[in-house]
């Protein structure tokens, strides 16, 4: 409920179309989601075309498709689907309308929405085994309607590698930098890039790498202003923030 | 060097000003300082304004003055030295004319530039004692032209406190999110707000906060979209990256 | 042996009953049985009908029949198994009467008894995903004679959920709260609530999750007076201790 | 704003004697504070004599003054406060008329209320080491009007000693086990006692105690049911949710 | 070679019976064997009849049939074989005769020996889970010829059922306390006993029991004196030391 | 009370010398002190010779020779106070006659019992300067009667300087190895020794020794059979261990 | 571009023979393939015939079949996969003439080439379970030249296994020690070798293993000089780095 | 004892010089000083200038002194002390004439060896933090007859500052990488350069940098292929293996 339509009840009251009671009751069933703080995508969604976002763990296939389908009836255009596993897929497609990306197991129910953003996101990945955790985080970004440049396998080993797209890095809004093993990525993107850096460590890696663990504390203590961190493998988080940051001014 | 000046020196070399082997050696000495990708902010400080950086810890004072004094005479309007120690105070207070912000063990040479920024950065704590980290993070962000609003104080134990300032959550452009102890303030800001939320935790607490540990795993766990996270107790880097994020599009 | 067994068979050497090496026998065989204060739950639980249990893990399927049958063979009226394999329900099935709650793995031999308190326990989760562990904890107190309230899916990313449930709270004698990832449930919950709160981490969560342990640290470290926490995942135990506090008075 | 408050504000608005727009205001600027339910101790202590809390760390010992001074001049007659340095009680006693509790580092303002409860806690430690922590439990419990039975020394190296006072554990309404190194205390407490029995671990012990970390992991393995833990060290958590069972009923 | 054959060795080398180059050769190719002090199980278990002992991990089973064979050869009347796996059995007992104990993995070819101790080992547990890992303790210290008694499920949640065996306890020459979970039981035996014990940490338990290290710190912090410890569900390892010390003095 | 005490007390019951309730409360009073299994050491201690154990840490001076003293009257011959502060010593020795070893801050009150063991401990360090735990552990075997062989600086790194004391190593009844940094000592020592080995690791080391943790996994690792652990830096456990092993037989 | 390169061009320029833009495009394009410091490997490998290797974990069979034949194609003798799945070879194998080692999961594609060093690299275990690590440290260093010697189980439980091949250790020019559990084999061989060795902890082991992070523990604190480490289960780092050094001074 | 004095002592025994009695003593006595695999240093180090090491932790000055001295006029050349805290250094200059490098508290007694090798060693850290580890890499490798090359300050944040030395890199026999944060400069440097590297984290940082875990971390997961690393702040370590290195083939 915006402020007016709080007025309106109140006005409504003072005409009499309403009574005092009615109000209080109004207010007090629905006192949140008047203020609409803890809900603002779903209505800024159906306005302005912003996907709504499943987590698909620890939700059976038929959840995920009645939770899908209100959502597109309510007229949300766009149903974005988190971490849903590959053995779900036959049963809600038989039910629902909607494209998989098995690499980074998102699921996208509705349109797909072109890039609006003239910005650019660069995701880049120090290996080629971090590629689906940067899938989830560049389709996540595209989804939202991002324009997204990707840089993969550009680790630290062979820096030269990612010295030779020194521009798309220049020319980036905002930079996702996804790294495991050593995580060193971000600290380097960190030190060359003039926009918000946000790192992601992956579970890539075996003894030392702790699942993430060694990539985490890298990033973490990068010595390069700018980066800030998710959590491990969280590629749509970072696609999340990214995306917020890619509006900004636009 | 920029391009136009890598196409000067071929020219030179074109027109037998300089020999091919003089042109080789200028390009061998100095192929990265050229490109500059690396010193962006200190050239672009100087024609923007933008404020140069000196990390105090494990510098001595007579090097913290030389560095400051060498950039303030190359143009440099704004010094800003992090985590400087109370103790240095009196010797660098007699070498160059500066303000000292103790709580958040800031210094600052040259002048604080004025708020220019039409966005706010809101920076909240979770109580009293974390403080100190978020005048580092609300400090740094001002010296860097930003207008900030702090909340201090609004941790989740009476989230009434939080819930008073909604007004300045949601108009936030961007928000730091500071806590010690459990570090949920960022999971509950993080779903109210509509912006990014840059995390600090603090190494407020004690027993199982672990001297910041337990709140960054929450702020990393939080299942609010939107929140990254930055090192235990680095106000510095928070504010820096909210910056970032402040000025696009201003 | 009740401290007037003691007097009987004190009277009795007294009495020349027995002589003095048989009492002294008696007393050296025996001298904990007698006091029976570690056996409380299963002689006052076959007076007053509260459950005994068993645990499921570690067990085999013959060894867990023999057990539940001795125990209602010698009056106990309800069984509670905890942590009880789905392929164990076949075998077990074929011999006892029970009822099997697959979601938490719990059976319960004997009848279920009705709830007989005024006061009611609140089991909360942050997710859906928090279920199991909610409905170990719910059942094991239904099944101890408890009123339970069930607010599931209440977490702090959309705080306005678990605000709606506000009067729930207000009116419990006892509440669990339970939650995954970054655990902020407890700490917000406890700065509501009026009651003991008890804490469950439960293992959901990826990354720096940890198993648990990221929700477990918050719950430690909760800046809310009145919560206490047990083991991960360990349901049963809270809804012990929420029946023994949900008791008190009644 | 009680929901009466609500409906006579909307009567005011019905009947015209304020606007709908200012009637709007006033719900905008104090949404929460009108439910009051993040604040209920501070007004039902007032009316109840229950005492308020102030965590001492992390602040002035000028600040102390200022809330305590305002707290009972606001009708307060008791007020707790936690972790008070014992270099700060000179300045604050000359402002203040109070007590300090130096084994625990607890003040007391206003009036210590007299034990009001039927019910009684027992406190007990492990060693004469930990009994820093238990008192800073005791002296809470008893500030908020409990009867307090202590028990320290009894851990379970010469177990004897605690079997000489099973009386005080069978009659207690709610125990406190405190102990550090390996925290064995709880689980056999809790093997004998029939009342929920808080756990506190405390920083006792060297090497592999881990500053309490040994002693907190036995305590949330606990084989005993009934059982749940608080932070490393904190006395004053485990005296409150004390407090909070044994008033139950009475 | 035995001091002795080195003296025959060099009185042959005074006699010409071999040349000094001969001798220095020896010498260089045998420096240890000679001084025998790392296989000192080997010969004095032959002569003696104590086991040899062959690690099963890691091992495939040709390995472990053809050093077994080799071994019953050479004279060694009896083979231990620990963590073998249930799979190799059927391949590796058509090569050899021997035992299998399957709820310990534990093999035994040749003839398993008496007990020939006076003195007695006790093996206690904490719970029936437990029990693996003390049948390898167990029958570890049969085959090397000691007497034990087992205690199984005497943890101290129900206190009373250890404190039922005390004449047990009392009468040992050494003590395996073999516990997960909290690993209290060491604690407590250790207490009561007035032998040393050997402490046994098992990987049984959820969430924070971490894979046994819960009760690995309980037992390196027990405050009973008299308690030292192996690795986590080291069973064999505690029966091997327990062994060792029940034949001093026999 | 020992078995004829009880026999004696019902025998007066018997003769009616006392009334059946006085029995009773009689042995509802001290039903554990008069099995009196949990405080073997001080009865036999005074028996024969065997010292009582104070702690020093969380102490004061003055409870410390109150104990001593009280000890010392009660017929005590030797009393070892272990952890006693050096800066305690003046403020004890005036009031108590006792030897201070300030190496290990061992005190000892009484007389210091000649060695009576033919067997001997070995007590082995790594390096210099675990020597302050080595001689802990010594210090505490010679004061329970036990004659120590001590090998200080014998580690690995120099293997050599072990292997010449092979004689020492191989004519041990039970061995101390007590090392630092990676620990290895023991490894070795349990390679070639024919005994008990008792572990310590120590807190020694920088960096990734962690406060003795490395060297503590290393111990409990070991792949020499016959190899127990105990706490870090807790040479008073490993010394009273060996006494117990030493002792057995003689 | 060498050095020689970089003058042509500009010499070009010079002679008109390219246009200054020209020779800025194609200094722009290839800043720093043309300095080629990050692949040195590649090009000299082809003039020296120096393996090229590939990374197995997280390729295709088709992208690892690509890589290998574009590498060969282009003149690679030698190509050497590492950590290459046993289901692969089949779909490999098909279309690569390769020889795969199983036990170390290592391919060859090319010839193998002929030890040319007159160093020995040594490659030590601790036990048997770990030469799977070791193998493929020794083919790694094999493949690219390298004289090996392999010791294998001469671990510190029976050190005269060891110090039997003392001459090896002697004669090294450097030695890779490969070991779990206690990880103390590095630190006796770095005790007695006069060489570099390089330690590769294995996560051979259980319960305090932890996976390898024991050994690695023990390795990092040798109290040995010349002693490196490498990561756990890390084969193919130790055997490249053992085969640089190797390569030194031939 | 070489093999020649064997086989001499073997001769005077055929000799009847000696008997076989006593010859089997001296075997016995002796029998690892005489093959002198153990103290390679020492008398290598007496003929070839090689410098001699002294820990200084845990040592007294008088031992120091008396160590120091004792090598001195047994031939030693040059003594090397490391870690000998600042305090001591009034007391041993007293007694001896020595220099001290007090940033990295290295003593150096006798005299400093001239660089001898054709070789370069680089020492290379991340940040001026770092240096007083970086000095005592390349102390301890000037000491033991290296040349070194410094390159101090040229962390991943600002790469092209490590980047503008890229000749010294590429021209170095052995590189040393000291970094503390986020350890990356070992990865990039691994990447570039074509020798060995070997990795020091430092203990530099706060928060999550965890006294160098965090870097370690980073340093033993690099994705460069020749890094191999030591302990936490080990620069000793990391300058004696370089210096073994850097002799091959001098």
């Amino acid at each position: 409920m915006e402020k007016f339509e709080i007025i309106n009840l109140l006005k409504k009251t003072a005409n009499g179309e309403i009574t005092p009671e009615e109000a209080a009751e109004k207010l007090k069933i629905d006192p949140f989601e008047e203020l609409e703080f803890a809900k603002p995508d779903i209505h800024r969604g159906l306005r302005q075309g912003i996907p709504e976002v499943i987590y698909g763990i620890g939700k059976t296939p038929f959840q995920i498709c009645e939770i899908t389908k209100s959502l597109l009836e309510n007229g949300q255009k766009t149903v974005l689907i988190t971490k849903l596993p590959k053995e779900y897929i036959k049963e809600i497609s038989e039910k629902i309308n909607f494209k998989y990306f098995e690499v980074c197991k998102i699921g996208v129910a509705g349109e797909i929405p072109k890039a609006k953003t003239k910005g650019t996101i660069v995701v880049a990945t120090g290996g080629t085994s971090d590629i689906p955790v940067a899938e989830e985080a560049a389709i996540t970004a595209e989804v939202f309607g991002n324009k997204v440049t990707r840089l993969y396998d550009v680790g630290v080993a062979g820096i030269h590698r990612l010295f030779s797209h020194t521009k798309d890095i220049m020319d980036a809004k905002v930079i996702i930098a996804i790294a495991g093993m050593e995580g060193a990525l971000a600290s380097v993107i960190g030190g060359i890039a003039d926009c918000p850096v946000i790192a992601v460590p992956t579970s890539i890696g075996y003894g030392t790498a702790f699942g993430g663990v060694s990539a985490l504390l890298s990033m973490l203590n990068s010595c390069a202003s700018g980066v800030s961190v998710v959590n491990i493998d969280n590629g749509f988080g970072a696609g999340y923030i990214a995306s917020m940051i890619n509006h900004i001014g636009e």
